[in-house]
């Protein structure tokens, strides 16, 4: 069946590249120590200014994001720190995770799952352990589709000379409205793979003063994350390591949309997106998960009986198109649409269809016309 | 003059990619958890023992190889262990650095730049210093296009159940003989923008079963690079985190040419363009700079008064050519040309030509019939 389908991708990352982005993915390659490459970079690492909304460098590791998440804890604490974490699903664990690897003192702050952290209560946890020297929190929790109020958590903990506020942004970062200098975040990561719309494979991270002043206390050892290196090649234009040429040339591309005049249509576009996402999957039956959905993936309950993984498979399989499922304690719950890369109106009217018609492939009872208004609300949405 | 040149790039890499290579990079994105793309990565991972001559799972990390060196380390060692690290060029000068900052207490065994390392030394070091948990040393040093005896290191290594042997083959594998398991090498590492002709994003590793035994004792943090959690989810078909779709899909195709029937084939060419690099260059009175000579790349000394680093830049600017030059002690001394990826006989002609109208461009005096004696000296190595 799947011949009739042409293959789509609406997940959270990988997400569909521009057709000029996988042009030049093509091109042969250029050496990383060459003129037109030392161009390229200096042009990039400016856009990536303007995308962070920073005065300070923006870096790129060659790593998944995981790998920025990595470097921000690595560049800017030491063993025994004590730090707080918001934990409200998968990447909330993840940070709590690597900083217990890297011999941080863990204060969990549990978060129901689909529910965003209250600021109040990280300034209470603030004031119950004074001590601590780093808040992490996601702005966007990936596995909930969840939005975090990071201006809000900035406005606390920036009132604190002794704490930094370390975000993943990797599926925010491009994707909705954030200014590093003017909130007063402290550490920033993004990954290629979400708004940028590249392949898997290049991370960004910026540091602001206050963080650099940390960094020059760290203990912690690195080497391939080091930004202190970073920040000297970077100043003769050049990365510390081989470049990831096709990648960066690449975002060279990506970058327009990203930056200057484009930013804006194309934040205004993803919260379409996600908006026309949620008012299609009404007639369809299908609930919002998250308390504070986020504008780059949506997180929709599959009906009491349907095992949403089931439903996955069975839509990637027989229609061609790779949503995401839940992990954990959501797996077989919920589906996730992503609303990040070169996505066409054309591909959210096939989503529609094809998700009525896996939901009626599986059995669930729908109205003879929610097909129709599944596409008319979407539609009403997009234009 | 640059319009007559289409651009060349024969570096130590990247290197030239395969049309097919370009053609797979340019590709719709995939999603990592779909069927296809665990029908690549496992298809992959058989390839990569072939390539590695190893029954052990080799793992791939999204960073450049440099990302591979800190993995070897991380994944094996502790803080406090001392090691052997065999320094003859800028790499071994890289592993000296990174064990450094990893709290490794290191002895050095410096080599003369251009010379091989002598295995009774490190037979001597390792008697001198029987603590050594391991000994690091390049495969194929390719700052100064030199390669150690690194089967006749593993004969001595490996007799001592205390001491690994951790070997950055980033130049080497894929593009000389090298047997694991069966030369006894504990650790090995690659890089994809190397023989495996792909662009600079993906490393490679595999650690022996002495390593893993390591591997269980060490106490160095590690999360990013961390293998155990690599090795759990290889054995389920997936990469622990996001995988660099696009590179490895771009790998399956690279593979062919680096295994079974083929892999053969591929090193005499390589061995073949080393040579021929050699012979075209005696006309053009141009002296091998290393007394071991790598097949991956050739370093060139150039006459006395040339400077190489302008000689380079004047190639590559007039010639559309991009070779190296040499850092720190060999800088302005060697001009290196690589012989991995995707290098046509006309490449090789081109290079030729190009180096002596570069070198007479310079002042340099010639022999009336030196162009012509560099080509036939190339043809008749190439044919």
């Amino acid at each position: 069946m799947t011949k009739n389908y042409p293959y789509r991708l609406l997940t959270p990352g990988p997400v569909p590249l521009h057709p000029e982005v996988r042009k030049i993915l093509a091109e042969p390659m250029l050496h990383h120590r060459t003129p037109e490459f030392k161009r390229v970079l200096k042009n990039v690492s400016e856009k990536l200014k303007d995308v962070f909304e920073t005065k300070q460098p923006v870096f790129m590791h060659t790593s998944t994001g995981t790998g920025a998440m990595e470097s921000a804890i690595v560049n800017t604490l030491s063993p025994g720190d004590d730090v707080l974490v918001v934990v409200s699903g998968k990447f909330g664990e993840r940070w709590a995770d690597m900083v217990k690897q890297f011999g941080l003192n863990v204060h969990p702050l549990l978060v129901e799952w689909g529910n965003a952290v209250d600021p109040q209560e990280i300034e209470k946890q603030l004031a119950l352990h004074p001590t601590i020297k780093a808040v992490f929190s996601q702005y966007c929790e990936t596995s909930t589709a969840t939005v975090h109020p990071i201006r809000d958590i900035a406005s606390i903990v920036r009132k604190r000379s002794e704490t930094l506020l370390i975000v993943d942004a990797i599926t925010a970062v491009g994707a909705m409205e954030l200014k590093m200098d003017e909130w007063g975040l402290d550490v920033v990561i993004g990954g290629s793979q979400k708004a940028f719309m590249l392949p898997t494979g290049l991370s960004f991270i910026a540091l602001s003063e206050k963080a650099w002043g940390f960094n020059q206390k760290s203990r912690l050892p690195k080497y391939y994350w080091d930004l202190r290196t970073e920040k000297k090649s970077l100043e003769k234009g050049e990365t510390h390591f081989s470049s990831a040429v096709a990648t960066i040339r690449a975002l060279e591309i990506s970058l327009q949309f990203l930056t200057g005049e484009q930013k804006t249509q194309t934040l205004a576009r993803i919260k379409k997106l996600a908006k026309a996402t949620r008012e299609m999957s009404k007639p369809l039956g299908l609930q919002i998960y998250s308390k504070f959905p986020s504008a780059s993936v949506t997180a929709l309950l599959t009906p009491g009986e349907i095992d949403s993984q089931k439903l996955r498979e069975h839509i990637e399989k027989e229609y061609n198109l790779t949503l995401m499922g839940g992990q954990d304690q959501l797996k077989g719950k919920i589906l996730r649409i992503g609303h990040l890369g070169y996505i066409t109106d054309d591909d959210m009217a096939a989503t529609t269809e094809i998700l009525y018609l896996a939901l009626k492939d599986l059995g669930v009872p729908l109205a003879a016309n929610a097909r129709e208004e599944a596409l008319a609300a979407l539609r009403a949405e997009l234009k």
